[in-house]
């Protein structure tokens, strides 16, 4: 098995096996496992401060010499609807009364807000060489300084139409995050939110972009590795197989929970954070979705729902925080170190 | 490449390859054609009077000598809700007249359902090699019936727990229908239409039974037939891709359709029929889904809109019928013969 080709050669790194960014649940000692395993960890750090995106940057940075990816989030922050999420502020303020939480959501105006420009600067400054984005394109004036600066882009398409748009900005290649992906899609072409195969899309976007391609979406295994390289992709990205992994943030519930999910036991969800997203069901989603609120978009949601979900994690309580997972997570659900899970995955791959 | 496995030896066929049985779209020389060509042809024949069921059959009998498929709906037909089915029957009338359509949407008392359990003996006489079925699984009499005649019985499952409760009843063999794939889905288990890519449901369910299992979903290329047995499929099964055909009932604007439709393009729908089927977005789709009216199950909405889909067939305008398709539907709209189509993607997958 020869795993090198143009995107390992671009990156520098030895397995075209990338770690996918989660936030709250990908530690710097995942991300540098993974890239001292010969893969590309990926960093995520979407909607965080610029002073602990430089924190967490240099806690990877002490502990791997190797080739990683620092993940943005490349949207615009929305207005914020007062009305709307005022609404839900007192809402979830009852929701957590009745449950015997402890957690206050901010007053409004407490809310703060950070835009990924704000991190560019820190990411030239401490030399990360490769950055990932997701939920949109970062603009010209970023792309231009990144590039100048040596920084390979990887972006993050959900369904053809934003690969093409991805690629008219030259990016250097891009994740195609199928439908069975689990966590926030990372469409931002508008309208019904791209729910497609990678069986599908691989194909389609290989047909009309001439870039590298990265399949994720429930890839956990030397046969869906395989699958997708027969599918036309350069490198495979993998999330839910490092949930469990020890270097993972995930409460021990959440850990649980994905080791005996269902094919149909996630669903896409807007109830966490605003914005779509796959997860194991739960109460809170549940709670959510039929009481008739509108669901301010994201990060107002996020923000709004991060403390009774910290909470929740405080308590192990799985029924109140996001359980982000694919659809196949429980044939990865190994409580193993991050690189016992990637080296598995690789030889796996190459016994194939 | 050696194609022969314990499916193949089990079918009769040389390749692993079944056509889809498309309703309104496979004609009995479809059939013909593939199982001539060395795959498995299939013949839907769900919902049909046992008298047209024997006719098809006849057909297809008479042009080939191969082994085919029979493929059934293995339901129960719903009680009518009356009251829900009048106002839909109003409705598409007055739809019909503001479309300069002509179509008589029957009055209530003029519909009539058949249960594939009077299809059963017709298929035993006519001395039919294979059962494939869909929307449930047959009655324990039935399948005895069947099983007794030495009929090869074919189920679908959508996820995991469906292909756990087919491998009950020791069906022969599976078809996986991925999100990915076209026309209603098979879905039988209840609550929420399960939505599992193939990446996650081939994997998920090979862990789960010990049946050969039949990929089904955006599968029509060398690349996808690779992918589908990389995950672990005995077999694949191919629909979209036969939609163009020569042999195709469908209509020119259908096919045209095809040819140009993004990833996007497609989406799940109750509107047509009554049951989630994949097709591409048109008018009536946005009609039925935004116009506040309770869809009644299939086969009543089935039977309701058929005569509106029927004269917009006639006409060719793809605005009032429904568009069955896969999510890649654009890569294998070729006009060419099914044989043709189907060599193509052997000779594909085998030069790979």
């Amino acid at each position: 098995m020869d795993w090198q080709n143009k995107l390992t050669q671009l990156l520098g790194i030895t397995y075209p096996v990338i770690q996918a960014p989660m936030l709250g649940v990908t530690s710097p000692a995942m991300v540098a496992a993974i890239s001292n395993a010969g893969g590309l960890g990926s960093l995520p750090v979407g909607g965080l401060s610029p002073e602990k995106t430089r924190q967490l940057i240099q806690e990877v940075k002490s502990s791997t010499d190797k080739p990683y990816s620092v993940n943005l989030f490349a949207h615009a922050i929305p207005d914020m609807d007062i009305a709307e999420a005022e609404v839900m502020r007192r809402n979830l303020n009852a929701l957590i009364e009745n449950n015997e939480l402890q957690a206050d959501i901010p007053n409004l105006e407490n809310l703060t807000f950070y835009n990924y420009k704000e991190q560019i600067a820190i990411l030239i400054e401490e030399k990360v060489p490769v950055v990932s984005f997701t939920f949109g394109i970062p603009d010209d004036t970023s792309i231009a300084e990144m590039k100048q600066h040596g920084i390979v882009l990887i972006g993050t398409a959900t369904c053809t139409e934003e690969a093409i748009l991805l690629a008219e900005k030259n990016i250097d290649a891009i994740v195609l995050q199928g439908i069975e992906a689990g966590g926030h899609r990372g469409s931002f072409i508008g309208g019904d939110v791209p729910q497609v195969g990678l069986m599908a899309l691989v194909p389609m976007a290989l047909k009309a972009v001439n870039i590298p391609l990265i399949a994720s979406g429930a890839i956990n295994s030397g046969a869906t590795v395989k699958a997708a390289f027969a599918l036309g992709a350069t490198a495979v990205q993998i999330g839910t197989a490092f949930i469990t992994a020890h270097e993972s943030l995930a409460i021990a519930s959440y850990k649980e929970a994905l080791a005996t999910a269902k094919d149909t036991d996630t669903k896409l969800t807007r109830a966490f954070s605003g914005r779509w997203a796959r997860g194991i069901k739960n109460e809170f989603m549940e709670y959510v979705e039929t009481s008739g609120l509108s669901t301010p978009p994201y990060p107002i949601q996020n923000s709004l729902t991060g403390p009774l979900r910290a909470d929740a994690q405080n308590k192990d309580n799985k029924a109140f925080t996001n359980l982000w997972s694919g659809q196949a997570a429980a044939l990865s659900a190994n409580k193993l170190s991050s690189a016992e899970i990637f080296n598995n995955i690789i030889r796996e791959t190459e016994n194939l």
